[in-house]
């Protein structure tokens, strides 16, 4: 049997159709459009899933079921999108808007708890039942499977780590809080942290790397100042990672999975990364007698929307 | 069937037998005498077993399991203590040494985690499928209970809550980090906190509770100062509730467990903390529409131990 996940983006509708460990046969996409009625863009969806099947050489009596990742607040007992703060999309039904096109089981879930089961099923946490994966973009987000299942709570609500808190009055976030992981630990978070440290230290070499335009300045930049030998942009890089590490080291003390994934632009600096995250995090952790989770660079990249919502299925 | 629990101390062994919801038939307990060899201690737990079950007028063979909850780092799977600072146990094979007095199935788990399966068969969190028990005591200790079963992570060592960092660079834990939930919201730190103010405000109630005997603040006097309408009492009871609800709402956030129990003594203040906690939490939560964490007194008390180490069997 072949699975349908579409990943429901603000941009763009991706679909995919996989097979049964969630490698992908055929796939397609078309922008979101997103200020339509979620009617209009339900149908798109199962269209442009009917073709992603026809273009596979498959049937629909092939295919097991259409799972649907998506930023906001999914309630998969309901099947509806219950908000997304990217799409016009209150409690939309979207199982039943879907179903009117095609006659098969319908699963939702949140776009971070996607790219989780994605990373467990085909990625970097393939072949172990607990991991966590955590994506450092615009904000923190983060899915756990524990016994290859999504974790979400009595309520569909859970592991949303990057609004606990580590620095209790510390910045403010999106949310509301101050002091939460997201604040500290994102692209935004670095870039704002970049952007500071310049300003007071205009003769960084981050200042020259963006010409003094501190506008320019993106998640890399800090990183590539270090890698000059810069001092202002080490220093950015570690207390970055320092923050990354302390909220790393929560996860692990609260779930210990047996893999921890960190996806995300910043994993591009990869070992310049991963070496000091690691270090910290390994004198940090509180329970050192026992086996210690593994950190990796996820793998699925752009599939994991995908991957992961056709794998809601399984 | 029955099922024995032992609740392993550092001061007693208490032994109960219990009906399969946890109620209790009949109990005993021993003293400890912790500088003893395992394989004492052992014996005395199974002795005590033994005459508890003939205590309570049954037999061995109405006896399904034997469930120990003890401090420390226990591993069900290979039936050892790891390692408990209480005791002198170091890899000590705690199920052999049982199984050469009583032919029954051990399971072993940390007091933590028994505590909360306690309260999730028996107590606060009783008919909820999804619960988190924290005891605010000595330490911040915390059990995860998912879909009825103790929560523990690939390794066992899960759910360490209280030593996840609320304070980035804050005060030290035991543990060796610092700024972890435990430093701020356990009995100990709300007494280091109480002595602080209470030097810093020589004109405090506090001070006039202790008479003016810093050493003898526990963590009932700046509830009863606040209580007095003593403005230093007050303001430390409100900085340590905010403490207590930071890793609350972590917490949330995180497992979004369907009841949050808490117990330790700090709870015998009742709605003088419960009120204030639970305002700070319903404003920071992440997810508010959805259904919420109801928060609660764990309600076990000196029982836990026996009760949730019986219900390892069930």
């Amino acid at each position: 049997m072949y699975y349908i996940g579409i990943d429901l983006g603000g941009t763009n509708i991706a679909v995919g159709l996989t097979d049964k460990n969630g490698g992908i046969i055929c796939k397609d996409s078309v922008p979101t459009l997103r200020e339509r009625e979620y009617a209009e863009i339900i149908k798109d969806m199962a269209m442009l899933t009917l073709k992603v099947i026809k273009d596979a050489g498959k049937s629909l009596d092939e295919v097991k079921s259409i799972g649907i990742g998506s930023p906001g607040t999914p309630d998969n007992e309901n099947g509806i999108l219950i908000y997304s703060n990217n799409l016009r999309f209150r409690n939309a039904p979207v199982r039943s808007e879907m179903q009117k096109y095609i006659d098969l089981p319908v699963y939702l879930d949140n776009d971070a708890n996607v790219a989780a089961l994605a990373e467990s099923v085909a990625g970097a946490a393939k072949g172990f039942r607990h991991s966590a994966t955590v994506t450092l973009g615009t904000g923190v987000g983060s899915g756990i499977i524990i016994d290859g299942k999504v974790y979400s709570g009595f309520n569909n609500a859970a592991s949303e780590l990057g609004h606990t808190v580590i620095v209790s009055d510390g910045e403010p976030c999106t949310c509301g809080r101050k002091g939460c992981w997201e604040a500290y630990a994102s692209a935004t978070a670095l870039i704002r942290q970049t952007k500071e440290a310049a300003a007071h230290n205009p003769e960084s070499a981050i200042n020259k790397i963006v010409n003094g335009d501190l506008s320019k300045i993106d998640a890399k930049t800090s990183f590539d100042a270090a890698r000059q030998g810069d001092e202002t942009g080490s220093r950015v890089v570690s207390q970055y990672i320092k923050y990354v590490g302390e909220g790393i080291v929560n996860v692990i003390n609260a779930f210990q999975p047996e893999i921890l994934a960190i996806g995300g632009g910043v994993c591009k600096e990869g070992e310049y990364l991963l070496k000091p995250l690691r270090e910290f995090v390994d004198k940090a952790v509180y329970s050192r007698d026992v086996a210690q989770t593994q950190i990796r660079v996820a793998q699925m990249g752009n599939d994991a929307g995908i991957v992961g919502a056709a794998m809601l299925g399984k």
